[in-house]
């Protein structure tokens, strides 16, 4: 720690904050980061609901949690940490995103993403598309590069070729066959809350395991499966994708927070229960504009899960 | 009219609601529709935001409206008058949806289209599709007969192909060329207060006028473009479609209403002021669980709109 607090924020005046040695998916930290620091940053990052995470996949929430918090102790981005955070899930071949990434009853790779940042409501997405290696990296590009916010399906893959993202074939997947049912579990996704105040969201999946070709589910849509507002809540959800989407179930939690007084516990309970009359299931982790770090799952489900407030700790639940 | 009414609603008990003469398109009334046949029954149509309607778009909207209320008062769903109001604009040619969807930049064309109900909170949408005649029958197809909401691209079109709906090649598009700016206007959209008290609500378009290939706005996505929820509202909206999906505007207007005592208007104001608020422009058609109906755009954009309630006189306004 920079500078231990043992009553309130310490505010620090800085013109631009450090920035953490940069690494090829790291944006520079922009010009809009220049702030007061304050000390309430808070990761807090899920790799999918309705499993119990193995020690690999427990040490890369971990290692993913480190790092996306290393980034906002320097002064970086909630927006850079929610996609370092899931770039790195998505690199790990653990999860059921980006490598793993699930397979359709067709037996391909179809992956979806979304981020989305609170101060400015700007978002990006991107669905249904085959051969991108982070497709939260171009979710992103999606948000600052163009005046949209959702590409899908080849346009989308033209896009990333367009930036030089980088593009892999289908070997590059190691998610298991359809037919042998070995498949790799949980979406991943971030909130975060950085020292700026400023929170963000990301969400990034293979989707459904044995979808349709060309189905999309809640992860790459806004409001449904991610959700960021400065005014009231960062929020990323896991679970059956179609619930999330028929129960606006992100949005659903800042709009609970924006017009009721209820609490941040309250409002995810409540959208979750929303998912649940629907009978459906599925987790959501939120972070509010003061750095509380809220998770729930609908029923018992357990939801691996990994946050890391102004100290520094790496906390793993399940 | 069937059952004159001089004071309230006239409660019919009847074993199945009559339906009109069928078409290809239209559905068989489902069991649920068995019920006490009300008369608030109304349904109110947009042809898009930012325009005058030409002669034959003003027609061909009363058309939408008068046939699609037909419907309602011989009992039909909200669902099916929605569907069918949606439809009769995507065949004609004169709207930026199905026939006459618009250009992207590379000069072909890619249709999005959702459908939502009220009763059950069921939804489907399709995105990026390219070779059916029909997205707003596809989506519900998809509503109806996958576990899925949203299908994008050829997975879409192959499950339009696999359903037997009627598959178009490109000449079968009368929009201009996107080189020549001589494109048609205005997504289309409907919502519907049935005689059984269920809500519905639907949107169809080409999307951005000269959109990036795999572009999709705010029509195929439940809560931005599109909502219903019998104990609110059913909601369709037009305009700048990355505004709407980024202040989730069409679920705003539920949430408004679901969470505060504010009336329909102040909420579909609201939701417009947050699209505002984005720097963006549109309009929203709604219809509240006693039929009233609500139109609105973001300033002083005209919106072509046709309604009609429970006398059945066709108006409109733009």
């Amino acid at each position: 720690m920079l500078h231990p607090v043992k009553i309130f924020p310490v505010f620090v005046l800085v013109v631009g904050c450090a920035t953490s040695s940069p690494t090829p998916t790291a944006s520079p930290v922009p010009e809009s980061q220049i702030c007061q620091l304050r000390k309430s940053h808070t990761i807090l990052v899920h790799g999918g609901v309705g499993y119990r995470a193995s020690e690999p996949q427990r040490e890369l929430i971990e290692k993913s949690t480190a790092e996306a918090h290393r980034r906002l102790a320097n002064g970086d981005t909630a927006l850079n940490s929610v996609q370092v955070a899931i770039e790195i899930m998505e690199d790990s071949g653990l999860f059921n995103a980006g490598r793993a990434g699930t397979r359709t009853s067709k037996n391909t790779v179809e992956l979806d993403a979304s981020i989305m940042e609170g101060k400015t409501l700007q978002a990006g997405a991107v669905a249904s598309v085959k051969d991108v290696k982070n497709p939260i990296r171009l979710a992103r590009a999606v948000m600052e590069k163009t005046p949209h916010v959702l590409l899908v399906g080849e346009g989308a893959s033209k896009f990333a070729e367009e930036l030089g993202h980088e593009i892999v074939q289908p070997d590059y997947f190691v998610s298991g066959n359809f037919e042998k049912h070995d498949d790799h579990f949980g979406t991943v996704g971030a909130v975060a809350l950085d020292r700026c105040g400023n929170l963000a969201a990301g969400t990034s999946t293979g989707g459904l395991y044995g979808k349709k070709p060309g189905r999309v589910g809640d992860s790459p849509i806004i409001g449904a499966g991610t959700y960021a507002n400065n005014e009231t809540v960062a929020v990323s959800g896991t679970g059956e994708g179609e619930k999330f989407i028929r129960s606006s179930a992100a949005a659903r939690v800042s709009f609970i927070l924006q017009y009721t007084n209820r609490s941040l516990k309250s409002a995810v309970n409540e959208s979750l229960q929303n998912v649940v009359n629907l009978k459906g299931s599925g987790g959501l982790i939120a972070i509010d504009k003061k750095g509380n770090p809220v998770w729930a799952t609908s029923g018992k489900e357990p939801m691996p899960i990994g946050y890391a407030q102004q100290n520094g700790e790496v906390k793993f639940k399940n």
